[in-house]
């Protein structure tokens, strides 16, 4: 049978999310003692360790207040919202402004990154939680925040990272596409075209990372476009690029622009026919486009985000195509991660697997992962199949 | 038959280091147009980055002027050595002395780090190649870019790493074993008594982190021994420990000291017997002393170094205690390794193999592996079994 059987995976992604994730978090991340979340969380739940970490605390008052804006008003999600979002509101920004990467249980901070994705993160969640208390001056200091990225991002050397003689400059592909990301979430409920300059900026920045005669998406290039030398010039993250087709996809839409929709898709296509393992199923963490090995050590773990990345990016692309390609990569990823990331009897998700496919890490949460890409593409992927 | 055979093993060392390893180096490393290593080497020596890390730059440097001092007066490395001490000595060194990470093939600078060790290598690389050349002023250098690190460990906030709040006092071992694998380096051919201040307090800084209770050598400890909270203080190295031990063996056998021997022996056997994976063979490269996952990606990995390290301490144990239980964990080690990470045919050794022993990844060379690890055992193993 031809296309995506809407019932059936509506109901299979509603309730992983509601029987499985989100109650995972709800129960053992919760610090009603000093605010905020335990992220770092073992395969049941108990907190092998008490640091916070920025990125995903911003995330977790975002996916909270996500769910209670747009799915129900349960009060244990407002609750779980507002825990962290105090808690951020707090402890989270030190001096000049910067987000720490991460601060003890108490909110006392640890450490601070050079690159400014914690804002990201802090200023999504505000921007989200603005919404479920209807406060303005929670969005006017996430948009503050976002602003402050923006001008760090035009002048590298703001945040203190030494500017050397050989170095060549550099797009990071994850600059244009949260810059895209953050932008969208802005203009979805304000007027659009305050918003279409960095928009536009942005997709023309992620554009650049396009490689057609190739058919890849380079993780970093020069700025112009142009590839960059070596190991770094030559970095392929098929999860990344994915995801970052999804966005595209979505911001064309909300610009009723075709061709960004399209140049979405076709990213997603390109990265997943490369990035995906042949000998063992899933998608590789890292691939290297000259044919080396990545210098990376894990560049051939299967990590649950790009596989749940890859599950939202193809039911957006079978949306916008129709294309039966699109639906039968959806279901063969669906099949290839419900086989395997979800912990059955545990709760929540395993994170990282080996080339093989098995589980070499125990815990839940830990660093970078936290209660975000799990029900993020779940509830994405609910509220996409309830609209088609 | 007990104990170890050590003309096999000679001649099986010997072959590899002049036959498989230093060919490999010799060949493809040496960039006579702009001075200093290649050292991103793919399998078959093809260079496929042309950044220079100085940590690799710095021990080749040291590698090649020490066989020439201590083997063979062969102008092939003499010259080798003095193409990369050249090379590090006109772009290795930028603003405030700090030694770069990496430069480009050219020598302009590309990164540097936080932390002061490409210094600790860059000052091993003088001092071995001012023994070849008998010129006092380069050995002068090379102590004193020594005494400023020293100073910049005293005071971590002198190399601009931001101090935070929540942020505890915290001894990782890698201070207390480079400083002391230097300090042993210069004492070798000076005044030991000069050195001995710095030599005690590293041998002090070394045991604290041994927990005798527990048979564990913890890699991130606070400065008084106690135990830190959280992933970072329940990490645990196996090579990097047993690294440290043979350290100790050597150090204390300057000082005719049989308690540092003996520390060394212990922290050997201890991490041997934690980090030996029993269910495939090989060293872990991380453990959580807790049980947890480690949070590194590649803590179930075996990578060449810990090994190389492990054989060289075996053999050291056993010249020290003719324990024929060491004699027996050298030739476990040894079957292991030989049989995994040299690459015959292609020359030199892989550096990355996944739980059951595969090379994950095909080069020789890499940001982190170069000429050093698997040529400085061999070479020590050469050396003391000649001795013995």
């Amino acid at each position: 049978m031809a296309g995506i059987d809407k019932d059936k995976y509506l109901r299979l992604f509603r309730k992983e999310l509601l029987g499985n994730v989100i109650p995972f978090w709800l129960k053992h991340s919760l610090d009603s003692e000093n605010g905020g979340y335990f992220n770092c969380l073992g395969r049941d739940g108990e907190v092998y360790d008490t640091t916070k970490h920025m990125w995903l605390q911003g995330r977790q008052v975002w996916m909270f207040s996500k769910l209670y804006n747009t799915l129900e008003k349960r009060p244990e999600w407002r609750d779980a919202a507002m825990l962290g979002y105090d808690f951020i509101r707090r402890c989270g920004r030190g001096a000049e402004g910067r987000v720490y990467f991460s601060v003890d249980r108490e909110g006392k901070p640890l450490t601070i990154q050079r690159k400014p994705f914690a804002e990201c993160f802090y200023s999504l969640a505000l921007l989200e939680f603005s919404r479920l208390t209807g406060d303005r001056s929670i969005r006017a200091e996430a948009e503050s925040v976002f602003r402050q990225v923006q001008a760090w991002n035009a002048d590298p050397a703001a945040l203190g990272r030494p500017i050397l003689a050989g170095q060549r400059p550099a797009s990071a592909l994850a600059e244009p596409m949260i810059t895209l990301a953050l932008a969208d979430d802005f203009a979805s409920d304000s007027d659009l075209k305050d918003w279409l300059p960095v928009i536009h900026e942005s997709i023309r920045g992620i554009r650049r990372h396009m490689q057609p005669e190739e058919h890849l998406v380079y993780e970093n290039v020069a700025p112009d476009g142009s590839l960059l030398p070596g190991s770094e010039g030559r970095l392929l993250n098929p999860g990344h690029a994915i995801e970052t087709g999804w966005f595209l996809i979505e911001v064309g839409r909300r610009l009723r622009d075709s061709q960004v929709v399209a140049d979405g898709v076709t990213m997603i296509d390109w990265m997943f026919e490369k990035g995906w393992d042949s000998a063992h199923g899933g998608l590789f963490y890292f691939l290297d486009a000259g044919g080396f090995s990545p210098t990376q050590l894990e560049w051939p773990m299967k990590l649950w985000w790009p596989h749940c990345e890859a599950i939202y990016a193809f039911l957006a692309a079978w949306r916008e195509t129709s294309d039966n390609r699109h639906a039968q990569n959806f279901e063969r990823l669906v099949d290839y991660t419900f086989a395997r990331f979800p912990d059955r009897g545990h709760g929540e998700w395993f994170g990282y697997l080996d080339r093989e496919g098995r589980p070499t890490h125990m815990f839940k949460g830990g660093p970078y992962k936290g209660c975000f890409h799990v029900p993020r593409f779940l509830w994405l992927a609910v509220k996409a199949l309830e609209q088609m």
